[in-house]
């Protein structure tokens, strides 16, 4: 019942065009829409299998989140990308408030209706992007501003904007803004972004008003512990619906990020979906699940498919290379995916050609494959088997 | 019976590699593998319906192929080409000649498996590209002598080399070797090309070996009726299994390609498939049809849909004009095609963004556009109402 009148509220704002009505802040509605009920804990490491229930249906997790940057997975339609198993997706946005901007977005029915997704969509904050794409970035206490680097106008971001932008696209997950520092750096750097960072949380919280989008706080600090901690304990202290782990995966060498999450994670209450940000290679993956780990995103498996790297369980192939011009077998015997319906000898050819089915047909063969990877780890923490599933890939 | 025999010859070539064996010369066989059976004749016009039957099946007349170039329709993966309604699609000789090359195509099991296309395919010769891409092209009586557009090596095609190769690449109809020449011309050029062409398609046909492809004869002479009456007259007396009216939708008007049509179609033999090369736009498709047309090929869907530009039953949407931006309908109400799921301004937004997914839908909407535009005719021809049909879309 509850889940009915969550719905038609759902549909009521879709539909009902920009400007939308916000619904009233209510804690019973607010359970309502979101729940994470941890179904498994793994006998054999910190990995647990759980349900995030959201407004746009449920996300079994350990789950991975395909990047929908622009409202598009590139090369990929709903379609095809609900066949490689995708449960929920990320948009940037960063990205859409450049283009077409979230005004357009609302007025074209929000994020979901947008992309024709029917599925739970996250959206980050901009902050990330806004640090590694945006010209002359100027920040203060109260926020930034940049020029966008498609036509070099003057923009500004605050929390309460994020948020606001968030609230335009409707997506089921908003992320806090907050303020991302480049890696190595100096210790105080690091420590006034992760403190600009909490103020920007709570800013962002205190801005937060629809009911049917869950936020998540950001854990910052670098490599350093003691950052990580404070920055952690102060987060749960604001209770979020669900923490990330960001500004990883920003070029560190990988038993770094894996020591940080080591300190990390176990700081974040086990009732809470935990999400680490833009990672990665299939084993940071796992190594990421065996801390307790459940979301992740990266642009890695579509960004190399466009690129002619097809994932697979011997390893990484280079579709480009002279090797694989006769070759007729597929990428993967056991593979169902379209791209696995063809042989390498045919998908190198599409890359030498610039035929752009190339590259649509490898994002999803590496999206299957990450999907599956995902799979498999569920049905090993359901079997107590997740450090052997994890031993056998660090191969 | 026949039926399977036949199927057997062509998966043994088909699996067996290159070089694949060449099935002895029977005409009980070559009866077997191709018919053309015309089902009803329009009491309104010229226009028939029929059922081309070819190794890799049944294709329902008059029949749209959609143009893959290089061994894809340029962002349409096998299923969704398909799910448009394509039976039969067109590959081009000179470009697959040139990337990845015949040998390389036989090897990895001819088109059909390269494809993954299990339908009929018609290759074409290679001369309309030989004499509108190539770079100084040389000819005399033996063939022609040009230099790659890729690379710029040397290459030579002639009659016997065009046949072999498009035998190599194992398509279900190979055409022959033309003399392409500009439009407008002098008749003597013309006229010289024509002849040219008609001793041409001789080699070709005392070249072709394989059993299991089909081989069409081309109606040369540009828009001069004595030449194109003269070039159908020898073609017939050939006796090639269809004929195709070439050297058209090359810049002239409309209404000389529909006059050259009056004069050459009554020409062609009723019990032979009659195929339009390279036309062309929807009004054009069913003004071939009125004068007894049952193929066509036509790059256009699919280029106009990577520019943005859609058909609809209300005639061509220009997604990139800012008055879509937020127009929240399809592009048509009733078509079923995954971009019509979308709305306009999403469309536009991916092409205004440079997103992949704006040419992937809009090349698939267009071919689905194009194929519907056939079966409404074929319809139109069951129902004796074809001229109505046709009266209504000149509006």
């Amino acid at each position: 019942m509850v889940f009915v009148m969550s719905r038609s509220i759902t549909d009521r704002i879709v539909l009902g065009g920009y400007p939308h009505p916000k619904p009233p802040h209510s804690s019973l509605l607010l359970m309502s829409y979101f729940s994470f009920r941890v179904e498994h804990e793994d006998t054999t490491s910190r990995a647990r299998s759980a349900t995030f229930s959201t407004p746009h249906g449920d996300v079994q997790t350990p789950a991975f989140m395909p990047v929908g940057t622009l409202g598009t997975v590139k090369g990929v339609d709903p379609g095809r990308l609900r066949d490689t198993g995708a449960q929920m997706i990320l948009a940037n946005t960063y990205h859409l408030a450049l283009r077409p901007g979230e005004q357009t977005v609302a007025a074209l029915g929000g994020l979901h209706e947008f992309m024709q997704w029917p599925g739970p969509i996250l959206t980050d904050s901009g902050g990330f992007q806004v640090f590694s794409l945006a010209e002359n970035a100027s920040i203060d206490e109260q926020g930034v501003r940049f020029r966008s680097h498609i036509d070099g106008a003057l923009i500004e971001l605050s929390p309460e904007r994020s948020i606001a932008i968030q609230e335009e696209l409707g997506s089921d997950v908003a992320m806090v803004f907050d303020h991302v520092v480049a890696l190595p750096n100096d210790r105080a750097v690091i420590a006034d972004a992760m403190q600009r960072s909490l103020r920007w949380a709570e800013r962002c919280k205190a801005a937060a008003t629809r009911n049917d989008q869950a936020l998540f706080g950001i854990v910052q600090g670098g490599l350093d512990p003691e950052l990580r901690a404070l920055s952690a304990e102060k987060l749960v202290g604001l209770d979020f619906r669900g923490y990330a782990i960001g500004g990883l995966s920003v070029g560190e060498p990988p038993e770094q990020m894996i020591a940080t999450l080591d300190v990390t994670t176990p700081l974040l209450p086990v009732d809470r979906p935990r999400y680490l940000m833009g990672v990665g290679r299939p084993i940071d993956l796992l190594e990421g699940i065996l801390r307790g780990i459940d979301l992740f995103d990266c642009v890695m498996p579509t960004r190399n498919g466009r690129n002619a790297l097809a994932f697979t369980a011997e390893g990484p192939v280079r579709l480009r290379n002279e090797q694989h011009a006769r070759d007729r077998r597929p990428l993967e015997d056991s593979c169902l995916c379209p791209a696995c319906r063809h042989s390498r000898g045919y998908l190198r050819h599409l890359f030498q050609a610039n035929e752009m089915l190339g590259p649509i047909l490898v994002s999803i063969h590496n999206l299957t494959f990450y999907q599956r990877l995902m799979a498999e780890a569920r049905q090993a923490i359901a079997e107590d088997r997740f450090a052997a599933l994890v031993a056998r890939h660090r191969g």
